[in-house]
């Protein structure tokens, strides 16, 4: 049996915290017979900032989907100050995968995208390697090979764009894609790239993080997914996790039990992104339950 | 009823690794009528390094405690390119703790020891500032004050190693204690002075983790217990320890969340030292079970 | 410098999921003067159960506290057939504690107690034997001795109710206190006695869970905090965790590492419940951040 | 470059503990040319029993490889009273899966396979369902449906039976196969049946423990992964983990959550096999490091 496609408005926001706001956006879709889903705020009462994700079935909602922003904008946004996202469930989002060499997070991803676990489409996967091309071709997925290294790297993302918009993709996944985007990347997509980085950040930025962390001796080792912004490893982080290590482990053991971790926390990530659960503020994540 | 004290001899040691010296070395003390109540070795097959942890019952030993380490210089040491480490159960070590005015890790402590979880003794507590007296007289322990600080580092820590003289102290915890010690106090105590920094190391060296944790967005917040070397929260790792934080967590909840890592970690770090457990090598930590 | 003490009011609440139930509340505190200093609400949407939990400062609030729930009955609890518990922070609330022989958790409460890291009194410990008298008189706290055993558990419960009720106690903490409590007992503290049981429930209930996990083979240990319900340690829990073991821990290695777990698990359980932020519902709890 | 196959002889062992075991094996070891890569010993001091895994390179080994067991019963299995399991390393093992309808612990596997992380062969997959042809089919497994249900438990093992032999499987997982396997069955493949449970067990055993885990309102989920006995979900247990939750997670939010937990848990479980680390004493396992 098919489910029922969600039709559904996501509202994520954020204004100086002020009483009453709840009280104002909830009056307003009940008003309009909006059914509220879910509803989760939290007020950063250090900084004064009020965060809210407010979903309400579209299902009877009397203001069409294109007004409502206007209409927010208009009665509430200036009002309040307030910064807001509004998506809409109606069509499942499109993902992009990047890779290299390495395919433990692909084959996590492609194996919840195959269970339908996600709402989400995947319709390409662009690597700089061949490699990994098997793996696309087990799921029926378009592979496209872009040679790029640091040498070529502006002409290379020019065909990169040509793909992501062709395919009019909403979001990228770097799936242990080993190269480092450029600024002018990371300005198209501005959110809208996650990364899984190989250590618990900030510990262990850049190149070959297990290899530091043996040398470094520690007793955990770790993996941290954030969004791609211009500073390397340096953007909002979303998820992390650790697993603990001892004396006995090689670097070929780091990589093993981190590649357990890698995937995981990566698809953690990516499946709150997928929720529209993710809302960013001053480079770091609010993470709605 | 009184436990019986154990009375055993604990032989730690390294050398490049070889085959059979497990069998000369346990060979050794059975020859001699030792029980060996304790085994477990480690061989570091990358780098070629054998290490172990032996204990053996003293009663019955046909070698009195203080020429056992010449018998093993003689016949083995040199043979083997062996460093060791030998010492004796059947006195309890005497441990000193540094601490500066937070409490949880000196209670965490004391409240072990009056339960006499760990075969220790602690003849003192020594602090820069007055206000963990208290805590000090609950427990009927000395407490020294030392008045410490950046600018009289220098004739302080003479007082503080005249007083680490006097109680005949051979290992020491700094429980919380703010101050770094100069490289004098370090070489006297070399592998010798345990501390407990709040973040899981290399990530936020130095002063004030949590608020740069918090800066940074972290999804976990850490702490590391490691011995003490000259260069600042650098020294051989012996324990960390994680837990998960949310959006949601102020530097006050990070301060007090941190506060029951700390501790744990410190303690777990403070038994497996005195349990003889921690060899040190190319600072980092070999913990054996 | 002494902190203020919190004036406020605390709302803890849950009734049939509707429409405008958080506007409807948050407007009769602002209505009225009050200012919300928290908030947090969840919908369990698959039994239509909302949950909310209101703070606001009274400084300023036209309501009477006597008057509070008055109003809050009249205007909403029947309209919205609504269970409500309020409380205030004005005072804090008094905590008795219950202990048996075992020291860990005992001075992990008391070491947070000194420090002022809860707003608590604990102006009386109970204890079925005399060997904690030591700790009581280091924090200067009266110790009452009540021997109860099986047999005489329905007098001594009435000279524990009746040392209970001289300290004005508002609930109670088994800290690891290891006898049954009477129905009648449990019936005049529903849902304010604490336990720490030291197993992850609903694995190993009853007496000597160390020993059935270590006979089990399990390669996790863990503890549980609850409330206590006339079902042996079946009550709504509150706080679990657990700890990783390995085929080396002998049982009473599984003892000692279980203390710790012990120690925290139930004092994260007992900060909650005096922060107000746990709620029951069917014999399970919600505990807000 | 394809890595050159391992040709090494894996001896574990376990007796009644004795001075000079070690010695006495590794001397036979290395007087016939033996060279040692591995070893990990373990004495449980509790109940006096001895437990050792050694490895060692076959290339210039100068007993044959089919009298090495042999030579290990005349001169020490009987005079240590030892039980031994040899095996070889030159030959891959076999591997059958069993599955139903849910992917995720499949994929897991296949995925590592694949990437040749580990020194396995998996000719055949078996379920009782078609649903997961297509995932066998992507990776060109041979997929074979063997529709067995309670009343035909018998005569479908028999068919099970045929297919493991003909291709010849060494070892089996349950990769979330929802069928209870007979005596029988069990009895073919002592300690050589991996499964894993969806809870911490011994909590939850047997059907829908997501559901169970919901009702109690445990704070914990947890999946287990253990060696197939004739008592249900009571086997010795190879490897366990936990995921925390809250009140706010539906039973589907458990299912999700535990579908990592379960993969995980699975493969390292399965890992551990692979590699010969585990030895099955009295219900219980010795996993080697």
């Amino acid at each position: 049996m098919e489910k029922k496609r969600p039709n559904t408005a996501v509202l994520l926001m954020h204004c100086p915290d002020k009483p009453g706001i709840i009280a104002v956006i909830t009056d307003f879709i009940n008003a309009n017979g909006g059914n509220i889903v879910y509803l989760d705020q939290y007020v950063d009462r250090v900084n004064g900032v009020f965060y809210m994700r407010v979903e309400w079935d579209l299902d009877g909602f009397g203001i069409p989907d294109d007004k409502i922003a206007d209409y927010f904008n208009t009665l509430y946004a200036h009002r309040y100050d307030m910064s807001f996202k509004l998506s809409f469930t109606r069509k499942p989002q499109r993902m992009a995968l990047f890779v290299s060499k390495m395919s433990h997070c692909l084959y996590d991803i492609l194996a919840r995208y195959i269970a339908k676990e996600w709402d989400v489409e995947i319709p390409v996967i662009i690597s700089n390697h061949p490699d990994l091309k098997i793996v696309a071709d087990q799921f029926n997925i378009p592979f496209e090979v872009v040679p790029l290294n640091k040498d070529n790297k502006k002409e290379m993302e020019q065909v990169e764009f040509e793909i992501l918009d062709r395919f009019k993709i909403d979001f990228i996944v770097l799936a242990r894609y080993m190269q480092v985007l450029s600024p002018e990347f990371i300005n198209r997509y501005p959110d809208r790239v996650i990364n899984i980085h190989h250590s618990f950040l900030p510990a262990f930025v850049g190149a070959k993080p297990y290899h530091a962390a043996y040398e470094r001796g520690v007793k955990l080792i770790g993996a941290t997914s954030h969004y791609v912004t211009s500073d390397l490893d340096a953007g909002p982080i979303i998820e992390q996790d650790i697993t603990r290590i001892t004396h006995k482990d090689t670097i070929d053991d780091l990589v093993k039990k981190g590649r357990d971790l890698e995937k995981i926390v990566l698809s953690r990530a990516v499946e709150k992104h997928i929720q529209r659960k993710i809302l960013t503020y001053n480079n770091k994540t609010v993470v709605f339950n």
